[in-house]
Order: C-alpha cells, then structure tokens, then sequence
C-alpha cells in the first residue's frame, strides 16, 4: 500500500457495466475515484458518464487510460475477446467476471505473458448488497499478492476483501465452494416447504423455526473441518453415519406420504448407503466425502 | 398444569432405555421425578435402576405404575408391540419414537381408541444435548393439547418444548421437516470441502468463512416463507431463477475441474432448469417447491 492511495484516490478502469459492474463503479465514484468505464453496448457505459464516469471508446483504449483494470463481464470468454487487442504490458489486471478455479488460472498465466499483475476475485454478494453499506458483501482474491497489497485500498472500496492465496484459482474456488454449500442448503429449504405446503402451518412461523435450527446446525462446518483435516471421520461421532443412514427411511416416507418429491433427498441418501456398505457405518457423515472424491483418487 | 406439577415431582413411566430415552431418564431422575422403566432387553433398564428408577418386569406393568406414559423405542412397530397387552385406559401416553406424520396420526386414534390421550414428539438435538444443560436440543409436540398443558413442566425437564398443534402428525412433519432441511446442508458443506479437498486450503480457515457465509445465507428462509404465504415466487427478487440457473454451469464446470461428483448438485439444478423452461424464469428459486409438489396437484 502507498500513501498515495490514502490521500489521492487512484484512477481506474472498469470493464463491463452490467448489473454488478454498474453497482461497483457507483461506489468507487461516489468515494472520489476517477472512473474510465468501457462496455460492449455503450448505452450502459453511458448512464454511468451522467455520474462521473468517463466512458472510453474501445477496451484497449480503457486499458491505456490507467494502470488498474477491473474486468466485470458476462464471462470467462468475454475477458478474452474485451482484451484481445488491449496492451497489458504494466497493467494492474483484477477479474471479477464469475468463472471456474480453471479459468482463473489460465486467464493468469495469460495475462502475465502479456507483461501484467493478475488479479482474480469472486464476489460474494449482489449488485444491490454492493451498493449497500454494511451489507455483508464481500470479495474474495487470489493471484499476486504485489497487486493485492497496493491496491488493497481502492478494492476495499465495493466491498470488504478476503485475499486467500497466490493461487489465482482460488478466489474462485472459494466463491463456487461456499455457492455449492448454500446450494444444497436452499435445496434443504425448499423440500421443508414442499412437506408443510399442504398443511395448516403458518410458513412464517416455521420459517422462524427453521432459520434457528440451520444457524445451529452450522456447527458441522467446523465439526467436518476437524474430520477432513486429521483423516479420521470417526472423531467425535455422536451419531454415526449407520444411524443417520437408516433415519433417511423417515425423511424418505414422510416425503412420499406428504406427496413430495425425493429427488433432492435421495442422492445424498445414496450416498450414505453406500458408504456404509463399504463398512463405514461406525464413522461421522463427514465420509461420504470420500465417494465423492473418488474420481480424482483413481 | 396443576400446582401440584411445581411442588410433587410426577412421576412417569418409560418405556425403552436406548440411548435416548437414557439420557431422558436420567434428567428425569435426577429433577426429583419417580421414574419406572422398562426396556425390551433388561440389561440397560437395570443400569437406570443404579441411578434410582425403578424396573417393570413388563411393558404392561410399566404401564400400570404411572398416569404419564413417555414411549422413547426404536421404531412405531416397536410401540404396538410393546403395548399391545397393556391397559390404556386414563393414561396419557406421549410418543418419543421417531416416526412419519402418518405413522404420528395412525398411533394417536389407537391410544385414543384404547382410552388414552395422546401427545406425539419429535426431539431436535442427540442423546448427549438431552443431558448436557442449555444445549439449545427442544422436542416438537403435538396432539392433546391438554396433555401437553397438564404435563408441561415435566416435559420441559430434559428439553424446552414447542408446541405446533392438535394435529398428532406435526410434530413429526415439523420434526423430519428440519432435518430434512439440514441433510440438505449437509450435502453441501460436504461438497464444498471435496472441492478443497485436495488443494492447499486449510479446512479449519476454510470452516469460518463457509459457516459465516451460510449463517447469513438463512435469510432466505424468510424470504422463501414470504413467497410461499403469499402465493408470489417473484416477490422480491433480488437474482432470479434464469440467472441463478445460468450460474449452475460455473458449479457444476468447477467440480468437475476438480474431479468432484456433481451428484449432490445435479437435482436441484436439475430442478431449477426444469422450471426455467416452464417459463418462470423471472421468478425466484423458491418457485422450484411447485415441480416438487406436483405429484399431490394431479
């Protein structure tokens, strides 16, 4: 970090002003930075210049205009074809454009061929969350460090940064780990309204029922967090996989008698038989794990 | 409830000594209540009588002894069985046994056939919560809400309780609801940490962020009941289903890249496709819960 980015806001330039992108350049503008804004169709671009922004008339001709590049664009592909003719040479390059661990590390080594700092992040939170204060949102990055640490920050700005690694696969990574997990857990959710849907149950009332029981249950997290790290998914088991696995008769009767679907239900179901057919019965839930893994291992 | 519940201990009678009703009797016990227990093998029943219960020679002479009947057994057919020759008449009999909602409503009209008031539970927490104080475990009740008024302070002994209704198959429905709607969760912190599984990301940095992250993502419970109450799946929709859908590739392309099974994700974006191409795109993904329904609808 210099001096420099406390006193003068340092300029930069965005790529893409879609929903996100649009929501980010408003609070870098609106915190004092100069803003040169480039985008496929300019119409958007535009409706940023009536806020300050100064709207560049190609991709290259935005990334000559200043040292810090932000792409935030439909795709992994997008990045490509915006930069094509652009000159990276000295540029300070930071992705934001949703993309695989994979894209992440090769758009890296792309970049760096062509003589830049590379940056990648995933964002967690929505363009309204962005523009919110407070709102919780946060950025995860990974890639150069040198990059991270002088434009820490201006990229605090948006929203609050977690850098987790050189690694430049893993800001995504991070991102699409934690959307998987919430995932299954709004999968979860929506089977629980699917049973009482039918019933004279208040969904507010349940919901609150609900909310508090999940939050207790984020217990897991670090529970399996301690089991994957020692490689022993026996340790501290209170109620162990074979349990769990018969109780699924329960969950998977009472779906059928509430004329639910098992479909969300029945693939980890699956799993844990299998498991404890393989003679893991006596171990955590966490195990399953290894099934899913088992691809990479063979 | 009678004054006589806050100065006399109750005493009651349990039936089963697995690990659960266990851990049941032995808060009993230890509040003072008088406690009769019968266990289909002895051995487990006599360890309680160490700690002051007294053992039934017979499910029907446990049942004799006490007005309060708590049954805490494997499974429903274990309760008919278990109480096949035994006289119900006058007695309040409250079921433990985990269970479908069908199975809950099919035992309270043969209690009630049989003379008894019946109050059916479905215990949120493990046997160790049960003994270990403010462990936050609580036990759904439903059916007789006068058994549940006259006995509530000896029912709140070894969990707080929430009543959900007259209905005898609520508190299973709310009870397998819940953790339907954890094993959900489950299988997605399970599928985030084999996405990390073989990088080097330490588990135990990586619990906090996911455990934060869906602690926060549970306001879409409220938001999901607010859906489902008001009929309206576009209600304050922040990233709707088209998008949300599009997303899934990212996550389903990252665990491939890192040689993960995609079958805990495939049904939900399964699902969310399906409802996509039904033309509700514009909507939330609470809207799902309809594709999950619609075997109950035709």
């Amino acid at each position: 970090m210099t001096d420099n980015a406390l006193t003068t806001k340092t300029p930069l330039t965005l790529l893409g002003a879609g929903a996100m992108g649009t929501a980010l350049a408003r609070t870098w503008l609106a915190a004092g930075h100069p803003v040169t804004v480039w985008n496929r169709t300019p119409a958007r671009a535009e409706a940023l210049a009536a806020e300050g922004a100064t709207v560049a008339a190609s991709a290259a001709a935005a990334v000559a205009a200043n040292r810090l590049v932000i792409a935030c664009l439909l795709d992994d592909a997008s990045v490509g074809e915006a930069l094509g003719t652009a000159d990276l040479q000295d540029r300070d390059l930071v992705n934001l454009t949703t993309g695989t661990p994979g894209q992440g590390r090769e758009r890296a080594a792309w970049a760096q061929g062509r003589g830049a700092r590379f940056l990648d992040g995933g964002i967690m939170g929505t363009p309204p969350m962005i523009e919110a204060p407070d709102s919780g949102a946060y950025v995860f990055y990974s890639g150069s460090a040198g990059l991270f640490e002088e434009h820490r920050a201006t990229l605090a700005v948006p929203a609050a940064t977690t850098y987790v690694g050189a690694d430049p696969g893993f800001a995504a990574l991070h991102d699409v780990a934690l959307l998987s997990a919430m995932d299954g857990m709004f999968a979860g959710i929506t089977h629980a309204f699917a049973l009482i849907h039918s019933e004279d149950i208040a969904p507010k009332d349940f919901a609150q029922l609900l909310a508090e029981w999940l939050t207790a249950m984020t217990f897991m997290v670090h529970k399996a967090a301690d089991q994957v790290a020692s490689g022993d998914y026996a340790k501290d088991v209170v109620s162990n996989l074979a349990m769990q696995s018969a109780a699924n008769a329960t969950l998977l009767s009472t779906a059928e008698e509430q004329g639910v679907s098992t479909e969300l239900l029945t693939p980890y179901a699956d799993l844990m038989a299998r498991r404890v057919a393989d003679g893991h019965g006596d171990e955590d839930i966490t195990g399953v794990l290894e099934l899913l893994v088992q691809e990479k291992k063979s």
